[in-house]
């Protein structure tokens, strides 16, 4: 469809004089606004204050009487372990919980890989290549460990209910040197999306030609609902040992997102023979994680309950932020065809696709009204999005009224940069 | 000097029918010690229980208003930073803080020599042999990190005043593929010794075939000191510098022996050139160490008087112990010229030789009455002492009544294993 559709050039016209005295205006009100991470905000943050207050007591004694102050445990204190297996599904020997950062359980990962080999495989480095399935959009911090790693990437694209399963099956099979993928399968970084059961249930029977082929499934969004109704992701490690590939698939989550981005708890899941291999790896490592922060959140969160009655006062927060940017949208882009964007039912993000090769020219006319938005591209191998039109919109972090000023500005943004282009294409 | 000295054979069948005796008095009061890892003890720990409280008044916000249960921060609080600056005598911008485990950040720069390279060096990965030197008796754990990534281990002799430096000298002059070296350059686990002046000299001086040569400089007792006047150590980055190696040194800390074993806050310091690379890389494996935690750490000790203060009171708890295992080894063993002992004057440990041939002896006979000491050999590469007669002493985590049955029970093995070894010889 045609952008604009219906509009003549001089109303065309009129309009971008309009936008541009709009724009004028944003510009003298000195905005700045960071819309570019997708932190939480501090209502958010302020839900978990108290699982401080359990350490008031001064007993760091675990349920089976680990003194949580000391040193031991490499694995993870186990009541922890348990509430991350509830919301994993998964048992508690499946799961390997770390510091606060699942972005380093990642990397951990792919550097035992590389250095020592996974479970019965070669180490990469002595790979003259390695390559990633990437689909895209998808989380930069996922393509930046390939980048520094020197991991070819391939970028995948993103559909309705998962990547393009076709051209995954038939790239991991064909190609010995394609060793991995990178997902976020529930509530989609940046699309919002959830893999349905049958892309699920592909990525574990699938034929690799590569032994040690390994799916990092990241699990970031699993419980981040912002509806009473949430989506649904069929569990990989049960589909994975059904289809005899126990081993394929390393489960990552955190409750960065449910209590404290900064001091949270990461972990885990995978196959009981993956995560025997990962622990013998892993105590050369370390001693062990913070136990003390396992403690105070197991006693906090107690059980999948305690976590999903606190992920409700999350949403309560959040969904009127995400559908004010969805109003927002509509009410300034809708019909225009030149827009369109997810509307997604959890996680952290809406991803938003302008006219090809506007992108980064809309990025930088926000960033000129003093809104900062994720860097065009960003969603993409290598920072480079080929067609130039994905904008990732995070609405988590900012107050509402400051979030409806950045989505107006965005507007605005879009409308400049895609009129110009309509009668730059028509003059 | 003989065992021994100046007993007749008679005597020494009598001694040992005594020994025996007493060995099975112990047998039968069913011990069940653990002597083995260098922990705190619960009144240690307990010194650290008020670090919790400052969470009490749910403020979060850093000096330099940072929300630190929010993102952000990959290389460390600064409030937490000057205080492991002020620890090391280095400036702010040469320290990187992480989680709980210094272990974990000495692995990370050998996995990032090993996949990235160093600072303008090549990946270590590249080279067909990458080899380390290790003075020993040293950590356990430290020689398993060189295990895991097959690094090969040149065992070098640990003298009063740090490790052999001839040796080290004209071992990494003449051999490219020595890459680094392993010191606890004070209170050295196990021995107790601090280098001299001197040491450090010659280690930031010394040529060193391979460029990107790198000293593994762990400083895990740094404030560690049993008596008022505590050993001094040379700074050595400040050496390093000097002599034009800045990029020579990394040293690492922890708090995990000043606060909480298990939930610490361990630190790095090296060059601002090397602390500037290792960050990059780090950026991209985390999003940053646990922020409420060393927020918490900081308020606790203010500075490094707060720090010093507190270590007086670990060194009230420790100081009885040490001199109690000092006062039993002296009391056993004293002039029988079968075991000498070291008298660190800090640290974790007591470093015990026994005769050449007999530490696996009478580390087993120890265990069969109920005590487990470290495994004899653990002080050196593969876990194998060359002379079998090192034996580690860690008296901090039992109470002084066990730790006193422990050292009774442990001397008794000595003499055990000693009188027989004479009797057959002379036999």
């Amino acid at each position: 469809m045609k952008l604009y559709e219906g509009f003549t050039p001089a109303q065309l016209i009129e309009r971008k004089n309009a936008l541009e005295l709009k724009f004028e205006g944003y510009k003298n009100k000195n905005f700045n606004l960071d819309m570019s991470r997708g932190k939480p905000c501090v209502e958010q943050l302020n839900l978990s204050n108290d699982i401080y207050r359990q350490a008031l007591n001064f007993d760091f004694i675990s349920e089976n009487g680990v003194d949580c102050r000391n040193y031991g445990i490499v694995d993870g204190l186990p009541e922890m372990k348990r509430i991350f297996a509830q919301i994993l599904d998964v048992t508690e020997d499946e799961v390997i919980l770390g510091d606060s950062s699942s972005l380093s359980l990642m990397y951990g990962v792919i550097e035992k890989a590389f250095n020592h080999g996974l479970l019965n495989s070669v180490p990469w480095s002595k790979f003259d290549r390695v390559k990633f399935l990437c689909p895209s959009p998808g989380y930069d911090r996922h393509f930046a460990i390939c980048e520094l790693f020197g991991i070819e990437m391939i970028t995948v694209p993103m559909k309705d209910d998962g990547p393009d399963m076709d051209m995954i099956e038939k790239l991991a099979a064909e190609d010995e040197e394609i060793k991995g993928i990178w997902c976020t399968p529930i509530y989609s970084n940046p699309t919002g999306i959830t893999y349905s059961d049958e892309v699920v249930k592909r990525f574990a029977n699938m034929k690799t030609k590569a032994k040690d082929f390994t799916i990092f499934w990241d699990a970031a969004y699993i419980v981040h609902h912002l509806y009473e109704e949430g989506d649904r992701l069929l569990n990989i490690l049960s589909e994975c040992k059904k289809a005899g590939n126990p081993d394929r698939v390393f489960i990552f989550a955190s409750t960065a997102k449910i209590s404290f981005p900064g001091a949270g708890v990461a972990a885990m899941a995978c196959s009981v023979e993956n995560a025997k291999y990962m622990k013998k790896l892993i105590s050369i490592q370390t001693i062990g994680p913070n136990k003390i922060n396992h403690l105070l959140h197991a006693r906090f969160f107690k059980d999948i309950n305690g976590v999903m009655a606190h992920m409700k006062k999350h949403a309560e927060i959040l969904r009127p932020k995400f559908e004010m940017v969805l109003n927002v949208l509509e009410k300034n882009l809708g019909g225009l065809n030149i827009a369109e964007w997810t509307r997604p039912r959890g996680g952290y993000f809406i991803s938003l696709n302008v006219p090809e090769g506007c992108a980064g020219e809309v990025v930088a006319k926000a960033q000129e009204a003093g809104v900062k938005f994720t860097s065009a591209g960003a969603t993409y191998p290598y920072g480079r999005d080929p067609r130039d039109r994905n904008i990732r919109i995070a609405p988590t972090f900012p107050p509402i009224n400051e979030l409806e000023q950045a989505i107006e500005v965005l507007c605005t943004c879009i409308e400049l940069v895609a009129i110009n282009k309509v009668l730059k294409s028509e003059a």
